[in-house]
């Protein structure tokens, strides 16, 4: 059975890590937002540079929050998983969880808001895209950390 | 009078910011760690490198949340205050708010623990450290925005 | 045919184009250096994690550049090459050509030296790493664009 | 006397080092770039941020090198001192010299071109900036590192 919910497996780079070995936790947004990229263009039908470049719309983050369960090293392959809290009319309310070997790393909750980029103002999701996000929401809404580790095991 | 809070003036530079000229907000986590280490070795009386490098300690972050009130872009100049919120046995919590002309922007809470980077295990705050901690909260504990306007006003 | 010329594909995204929508150059250098580690990794059989964290060998950069052929943008997906030009003592110089779409976009040279984490002193690269550095190059001699264009293609 | 020569002096933190406990490469560009933006407002006349998001003026890096004499931890400050090699009608090539302590720790060397964002081509220098260069170019021809301690020391 394919696993609903949308994942992406990130590479812990000499990069990511600091002199005490492990993710400098910065980084872990920046590849959490890369990964929210790939969720719109592979699971939610928004191609995410079409998005941005030429519709140019924007979805800024207005609230991110995380905690940190354990450490990452320099080699370990951390699976992100995507699922929906809350879509409000202009906002949506998402969250990440990291997990490795079938035990939780990090877990996260991110609300962007949509705006278009000639004005900077908050603007009503398309009814389109927000029937994307109930129907990603109503599927993925029995995701358990059990269920993540089909992709990429 | 002095403000008894540490701030830190950041510039907000081109590598900061996005397609969408406003602060790609991972940054902000860079921008406020290098300002906590300022804090620690400016107003706590903790050089924080040697205490990395050296005492080979840590303060790995283990919960970050961050409200983003408004945007900035490349050549403005944030203000960003630091405050304590609780202190634990192993852990601090610390506020963030930054600030620009008397107007909140962000404010961001982070939890943090000390360890030991030889067994990267929570170890208790030394008593001079908390004691530090304790005064530092003590000293800010009526701090409010307008006060922060003082510095590099 | 089979390309004797590793490759990784690396996807331009979001955090990594600046206010004119374009690769901050800086990010370059950190996706080839990625790149590196994959191509010790999966093409000179060192596994770059383990060589550092177990093996505490580094191999830090003293030299680095590059021309910057052609910009990309959001959404492009770049092809990274790994070539050697010369196998010294204790360091090696390496080649990195950026393309898509048949196309060069950046070109790079860096020097990078073996070190022990334990002293940070040059030391001499093993005759199994020096005969691997070897065969790789002696396979890779004749690689030119064209036949970048196999894999990923 | 003052020194004719434009120098920032920049932090070495945390967030730039690597598990080896020095500088990961990639930094110091950004350090850099950082550091040309200051030069550019501070003593060339050209207010960087106005100069790109008003203006819509960009300079792109078409060419970046760099030798790396000598590491740098946290905690080190190193000073960046920009000097001017060659004034093209499109182009301009400028140095940078890294030193702490009056020894040098990196020598870099950079291209950038003149473009407008509307159409991204290169266009001339205007005139009034071709003088600024010119004149930053005669007055700091006999810099040598011993003048660079002068400011921060």
């Amino acid at each position: 059975m394919t696993d609903p919910a949308f994942s992406v497996n990130v590479e812990i780079r000499f990069s990511h890590t600091d002199p005490a070995g492990i993710v400098y936790y910065p980084h872990y947004f920046d590849l959490i937002h890369g990964g929210m990229e790939d969720w719109f263009t592979h699971a939610l039908g928004v191609d995410y540079p079409d998005f941005v470049l030429r519709q140019r719309h924007g979805f800024p983050t207005v609230h991110a929050e995380c905690d940190f369960m354990a450490p990452s090293r320099m080699g370990d392959r951390l699976t992100l998983t995507f699922l929906i809290e809350k879509i409000g009319r202009t906002a949506l309310t998402y969250i990440v969880v990291g997990h490795a070997h079938s035990k939780i790393r990090l877990r996260a909750r991110f609300s962007i808001v949509l705006i278009h980029l000639d004005h900077g103002k908050p603007m009503a999701i398309p009814d389109d895209l927000h029937a994307r996000f109930v129907a990603y929401q109503e599927a993925t809404r029995d995701w358990h950390l059990a269920t993540a580790e089909a992709p990429g095991a």
